[in-house]
């Protein structure tokens, strides 16, 4: 998929070449000139005869790396003795581990953390149950719940399967927001299963993010959940998408000097992503929209429409267009895509008015080349970090799970989802804005921050002391 | 409840005093004669006129930290300002924490952690469901599930009271056995949606721990779990106690020279603990057994027996006893205790045989005085570290857990049990053998390894090498 090699598809092969010659010398040609690039090389056994070296390259795939091994093999005197896959190596035994903050030395300690002292703490949360979030670990837990039904573009994929996708996330909790997440991939796609599920092992967490459910039960269970529980429910796919989206269209706007009550804007995608980004959107003041499926744009006339499509249709598409999205991105100032690779062409985004907005969010090969779509758009955003202005969840879930925990919030409401989008739109400064700079970098340092305390604030500002006993 | 002062009852009082004067020696004049003993004494803020003061001292109970600081009060020119109790100090915030264990610090390190890289991992687990075991945190993680309602002697107090007590075991997990436990605490009390909603979480986790779950509740759980899923299932309440109650056993019987085929056994407590232990200890070879309850000895002629005690009923006590738990103890080897404060005396203990063998493991207020218990049994064994020979589940269930992931074993069998109580036994030398020391401390550093080792083997020697990619 990758046009160029990248360290996720990073190998280290350990070799053995002769110590004289010109052996060490042709290990890199070698890599080169199959199209890899040597990232390390190091010697990790040397003989007067023979030098043992580790050889670290990126690759565009799997058939590339193979293809470089070959090329290696052709290196005279050479052994090969292992090839390891780097991304592999990285997760085996797992990304995340769980440690005590309390010291288990001695009895004393034991008997503080552990019995007998623990049970005057289970007692007081017994009398006061409020205070679970101040004596345990639900002030600051997360769990990221999955059924694995739709996990990044792999599809169905289960529960196992998507475990590492979930701790990967929760590693991300930790990295940029202080959050302690745990995945929990559930053995069930039953919306009812995974609704009580969910209720069932809510009393150790002070906060529900739902990942990879694939739509429409996403919905549901979303709904049902926010109803039933006490802690906030946050669909990533969903929210955490249509906030940077938000954010980013908010600084695009402000670089062509259009107004987002003014704009005609064309969405590809009706999924989880889709109608979250549509719904922010008409939140944050956008009139006219029109939605596309891969069946066409979604208008009241279609036999197809489930709650969900019914919903869009009464709520976009003012004037019943009724044709394909080819037509759909005919004179239209923003294209907001979340569905499918190459659907667009550079031609498409060429009938769009003047300062066009594209954002092809579709990954990793996006609705329309950014190459193309570059050369007749204003500004150009993608899901990719290859390009500028991607459009990554990290910049919101980790700052919106911050704020909604040091509130102590019951709910998430789209006032707290439109302040963090203000939050995150805010920290690209007016010197900084421009074309390939509407959002910032997943590394800001400052981001995780601002989004939080726009949450906490719109939250009610119940941020509360935590350091007194 | 406690009669000496101790840690788990400790305070911190921040006060004030005039810096010249009696005042500071004063302070711990005063803690002691409220019977109270001070363990720190530090000075925050030296100034002329006054002192700023942190006392930390330990006390019996609440009350008696009332006294102390009363006591305080009484000191000339002191300002009390703060009081702080320690334990509860330890578990603000919660005991446990996430930890990421790749780094992310680069975009490349984010790829490889999380998309585009993950992907590769997904897949294989895909292809191979069997590689969660080697590529995610199921290779050593365990769920301590607990549905609250008979939590340490505290009884029915709910998921959210009982989750400190669930940290402190994942804590003990990570400390004893390198771990990683997550507390999940269960709002439901129903056998049908606790065992549906641990088999829906189970593909995360490579073993449960099942803890504080009544009786006869928890038997139905464990074993339906047992049979539906294909990581091991432990309720350490019940298994956990067993395998310790045998290794004590084991080695007080070398002290006192007795075979456990021949010894009259007597129990008092038929619930989790009780049942498990009489189980292991018959499979250990115990023949002659008498298990009492409330209403006294279980025998086949009475009329309130549910499945668990009228299996009791069918395998022990052949002479069909029916009278009362004090008439079970006569003549009686051993006396096992899982149940209740104070049911015995000292004059009890008398009736039994020669060199009898007393455990007395209700807590923290055993079945019978342990002083008075030591005045005619050769060897006597409690729930409570401050008396020698404390049987305590920290010996157990850490290790068996290792050796169980390490296995990467599919279930518990008794096999494995019986395995863990005699290397649990093995780790007391016979030159350290004797009546105060039949057990190990739960320090020891050899104990969980030996426990692991065990289950291992017993469990086919399936310990695999993890380092390949």
């Amino acid at each position: 998929m990758a046009t160029v090699p990248s360290v996720s598809y990073s190998i280290t092969v350990r070799l053995e070449v002769s110590a004289g010659g010109r052996a060490v010398s042709q290990l890199t040609h070698a890599v080169e000139h199959a199209g890899g690039i040597v990232t390390a090389l190091d010697v990790t056994n040397a003989g007067h005869e023979r030098l043992r070296i580790d050889v670290t390259c990126a690759a565009k795939d799997t058939d590339h790396a193979q293809a470089i091994v070959d090329a290696l093999e052709q290196v005279e005197g050479i052994v090969i003795h292992k090839v390891s896959d780097r991304t592999f190596l990285m997760h085996l035994g797992g990304k995340i581990e769980m440690k005590s903050k309390v010291p288990l030395r001695t009895r004393d300690e034991l008997s503080m953390a552990y019995t007998p002292g623990v049970a005057r703490v289970s007692m007081a949360i017994a009398r006061n149950p409020e205070d679970a979030r101040r004596l345990t670990i639900k002030r600051n837990t997360v769990a990221v719940v999955s059924d694995g039904s739709a996990v990044l573009g792999l599809g169905n994929i289960g529960p196992a399967a998507a475990l590492p996708v979930m701790e990967g996330k929760a590693a991300l909790f930790k990295r940029f927001a202080g959050i302690d997440a745990w995945p929990i991939c559930l053995d069930t796609q039953d919306v009812d299963e995974i609704v009580r599920t969910v209720q069932i092992l809510a009393p150790g967490f002070g906060g529900i993010n739902l990942e990879d459910i694939s739509a429409p039960r996403c919905f549901e269970v979303e709904r049902r959940l926010r109803e039933l529980l006490d802690i906030p429910v946050f669909h990533d796919d969903q929210h955490g998408t249509a906030i940077c989206v938000l954010a980013a269209l908010t600084n695009a706007l402000r670089v062509v000097g259009k107004d987002i009550s003014d704009v005609r804007i064309t969405m590809a995608g009706a999924g989880a992503a889709g109608t979250a980004v549509l719904r922010l959107l008409m939140a944050a003041g956008a009139r006219n929209l029109i939605v596309c499926d891969y069946r066409g744009a979604v208008h009241a006339g279609r036999d197809d429409l489930d709650d969900s499509l019914r919903w869009i249709a009464e709520h976009t598409n003012a004037e019943g267009y009724s044709g394909d999205l080819r037509g759909a991105v005919k004179g239209a100032d923003v294209f907001v895509g979340v569905s499918a690779p190459g659907i667009l062409t550079g031609d498409d985004i060429a009938t769009m008015a003047k300062d066009a907005v594209v954002f092809a969010l579709a990954n990793p090969e996006p609705e329309v080349s950014p190459d193309d779509a570059r050369e007749h758009a204003a500004v150009v955003a993608t899901g990719r970090s290859d390009y500028p202005n991607q459009i990554n969840n990290v910049l919101a879930f980790p700052g919106v799970f911050r704020g909604l925990l040091d509130a102590q919030a019951n709910h998430v409401t789209q006032e707290m989802l439109l302040a963090a989008a203000r939050a995150l739109a805010s920290a690209v400064t007016d010197e900084e804005l421009g074309p390939n700079y509407i959002i910032p970098s997943v590394f800001h340092p400052d981001v995780a921050g601002a989004v939080a305390a726009a949450v906490r604030e719109s939250a009610g500002g119940r941020a509360r002391g935590f350091t007194e006993a």
